[in-house]
């Protein structure tokens, strides 16, 4: 099995990896001449340039394009007319459905085949395997069968649900979720829930994080609220033990837990980060699939919404909120960087 | 009839001009000599200390509290031994009807009486009246009644509603909610719902002044989301004018509305405010009887939480996502202060 | 000045008659002859068919669109064949920005006009007048300024801003905001707010109405949270009354409050509704702007998905977390229309 | 080591079984004869009343109570006249941890000791050992070790945190988390961490449920938001298998969703469940908690508030949004059980 793989970041350099050391002939493409060097080390077959890329690969050609979602209308532009009928192109990045459901219209109309991937994984699925979420025609997803073996976690990576019938590719950490559009459509939402763990954990350690508040002094006056039970609000907590505990048996346990714990192993304050908090895409498309649904979700939006925040887009409505408190009130803003409670 | 009023802050001290214009007379107190002094040049009485208000008012006394939350309790235990049986003190301040609970059976137990009263109106109450919201005794609230006359807008401030069989204090402005803690109850979701009218203004308005994000560029890497559509996304809207005809005829005209609009006539980019929002307690307390009651208020608790936001106290919650995001992905985190969409 | 106007529902056929009353020649057509006959009482030109309104209006014509948003494509796709040369259409309904961005286009390509007026106030605006958003050409606004002038609520409507330097047509209640869609995009943020604005009430009066819970005895088992402090929620609020008194001198008072007060006149129980709350568009709209902007909105989004909840679009979501509940707690459902807390 | 257990329900019996088939000698009570010979077949020691029990257990003796937090008080004013100096009760349910700093003071004042340890794994506790969260003097936690150690994971429960220089007992799955309360405010922030994350599940499969929406017509009137784009919602999405694959290699893989999974393979549907959630009072506390804290938390309350709409509690703000809605644009409700989108 031979496959084209286009960008060699960090997801997509980590595949190429996991695909060679699986016996995946890879070969391969990135405009960093370096990110080149790294594959060819590997045992990829680096190409310069797209042509030679197309050039290289046997026909029926697969092309795996692994590269930010908004760059991936552009690499089209210049792929498909180097493509021959039956080609088929992989969208294995984090790409709204939208534009699946339109590739796949437009590549049909030259004959040519689409899927789109939803990957997860990130750093660390180069050991612990991909997961991997496919839309597209079932014909295509067994042709790329090999890869999605190859890439997948397999049997082993987590025990078999109690009660399960029939094992499918899903108990390998593979599915074909579905049409064009299903792969990351299912991504999208996989995602959103992924924004919303993270912030649950988030809120629920910064609260431990405060939990000594009542030991602090606070200003009397009528821009603070005054603190009903201080003697609530005395502790000190290890966060980086707490998380440490949930990992075992509790009801929190999970793959972001461990994480977490890990992260704070150092440095419980973590005060190598500013909470400058970037969202990729997927959780804004989760919710806005879900306002087109009419459907509630609560929980994904404030955790996107939170990410907003932490990268000060909420200030000029901060700003309007201090101005109506002064008109009604009279209250003057106080200074950032006082005791805030 | 005649009021002793402790406390001559923004709230206090036009309390007292509006009371002194409609003929109460007021002996009053406050620990700073030019609010009393201040309040002597309209005509009350000042006293310097509390022992002298006291020898000064005929009993049976009635005490008006206008001082900060946190010290009402201070300014009780310094007040009380000083007072005679049925003598009687209200709280007007900012105060959980916890507190009024708890006080009104402490002082009841010395013969003492006690109301508390939501007022509501800003700066603006001098001219404009204040709302009245009150809990106690049904014949503590007669006693008072001039006093709420004179604080209260009157009849003429609002159209009767239609279909109103009959006229009751609340057509003048200040009502009796019920027993004790009721006026502050009452008080407290009015600012619940001040907070969540507030803060639908300024995510709305917030909303608008983005509404051009479609013209600019925008990075094209893993960490940005792509803009699906830019051309949804060209305007330059004047902020203020909007608010400006939203007063007139719409759904969403109210007096905070007039407040804003009034906000952004000289600058509506709002450069003279930090963002910095404080929150005084009442907001808190609606979200804590909600929780109390299994009564969900999301829109009120998201209010809440934008002010504690817009304080920097969701700091360490942000860091921790971002220590998630670099352990599963090997994201770093962007500057602030670059392009944040 | 002579008007076409198509469609007479509860809005169109209220605008006719004021635009009548203000001496705007208005030439109608709706497919339920019963409204076409109202119209013509009014004095209002009716026209069984568009070819007859078309025919009937002078040239350059100015059509008005009054229908719901999900039909405007296929009534243009009647009408516009029927135009001619700088004829103007405007739609005056809920349509999305992104429809206004798209039929300005078209209809340009045919030499035609558009224009999008965000239209708010109800079916109170017949006699307070509506408040007019527009988009479009400055041109075409200024050649519709007499229809606009008899639509919106005037100058008396509200007081002018303090500070206002230089009088624009928003003090009388319309506005020019921008070019196509900018009035159905600050149609779509007013009614973001409005939504807003109706859950903060909406939550607070319901903390309101739960307020007695602590005199009912609870039932004491693992699934029911116990009340710290029953003695805290002993109210028996009469909640048509505090709307009332909160709509003078209050900070919340707005005419959305002044609405709720008269509703609550009759049964503040409010029996005759099932609480089944529809959405017409523009909240969603909101919220997918806040989130193409990457701008947090979450008093916006929690009222709307307040609404999705009251139609029953949470349920599947219920049944997951039951099932969850089921799985790790071995909890059992407690039965719907039990004592509820 | 012996240990007295009050309170043998679907937690306190699996702890007994999994300390006795650890060694542990157990003196047990519950006021249900099934439940304590369920106990005595396991091996237990059964008692039918307290003093019963207090008499059997050897001085200084260890009470661990297991009973719902709204029967604690209730138990220990039974209990505590029968115990004698350095005896030691401990609260493993879930208590406030209010109550803990209470009960520790009133207790110590009698010379006895206190502990609170927050306890969570459910009904797979018994299998998957439980993680303790433990608040108290430390000479106490050193005291009860053995139980801990019996109750707790173990060792191999989780792979040992990469870098981290000292095993502690967290690495073992019990924890001395602070002074009195530390152990329930900790397992207090754990549940509301699990309420935040359930929901994050929930929602983003509920809008898997609804990813099909498109393929129906739709109503076309004011109610009713038209769907911009239905091409985009013509999914029929296998619920059950998309959970599956997510269990490998997935960011999203926890052991909540592998119950989820597990409850979905039967019935994706989920028809035998109605979606009435409940929740058991640490979710509350710790939005208590962060509201106290001035520390925003809004993932935390938007699941918990799910949770009260899912039980009717909105009912009220629903009507009173219908009635607003009726008064300012005569908008009256559809039906429920109609399509609903």
């Amino acid at each position: 099995m031979q496959l084209g793989m286009v960008g060699l970041g960090r997801m997509g350099g980590n595949m190429v990896r996991r695909l060679l050391d699986r016996g995946i002939e890879c070969v391969v493409h990135d405009s960093h001449a370096a990110s080149r060097e790294r594959a060819a080390d590997m045992g990829a077959r680096p190409c310069a340039t797209l042509p030679e890329l197309i050039g290289t690969l046997a026909r029926p050609r697969a092309v795996w394009l692994m590269v930010p979602a908004a760059v991936v209308d552009a690499v089209l532009a210049e792929l498909v007319p180097l493509l021959d009928e039956n080609d088929l192109v992989i969208d294995g990045g984090n790409s709204s459905h939208h534009g699946d459901i339109r590739r796949a219209r437009e590549l049909a109309g030259r004959g040519l085949r689409y899927m789109d991937v939803g990957t997860s994984g990130g750093v660390a699925g180069l050991e612990r395997g991909y997961c991997l979420m496919v839309g597209g025609d079932r014909a295509d997803f067994d042709r790329l069968a090999p890869v999605f073996e190859a890439l997948a976690p397999g049997a082993g990576a987590a025990q078999a649900t109690a009660g399960r019938s029939r094992l499918t590719t899903a108990d390998r950490g593979y599915l074909h979720c579905g049409p064009h559009g299903a792969g990351h459509f299912v991504k999208m939402i996989h995602n959103g829930i992924e924004y919303g763990m993270m912030a649950a954990y988030a809120e629920g350690l910064n609260i431990l994080r405060h939990a000594g508040i009542g030991r602090h002094d606070r200003e009397q006056d009528a821009e603070t609220t005054p603190l009903r039970h201080p003697e609530h609000y005395q502790y000190d907590f290890d966060i980086a033990e707490i998380t440490e505990v949930w990992r075992r048996g509790s009801v929190v346990s999970s793959w972001l837990l461990d994480l977490t714990a890990r992260a704070l192993q150092d440095d419980q304050g973590l005060a190598g980060y500013s909470g400058h908090v970037s969202d990729s895409g997927e959780g804004r498309w989760a919710l806005a699939a879900a306002v087109d649904q009419g459907v509630p979700a609560p929980v994904l939006s404030a955790a996107l919404f939170s990410r907003f925040e932490s990268r000060g887009n909420a200030d000029y409505a901060n700003r309007i909120l201090s101005a109506m408190r002064h008109q009604f009130g009279g209250h003057v803003e106080k200074k950032k960087g006082g005791p805030s409670t």
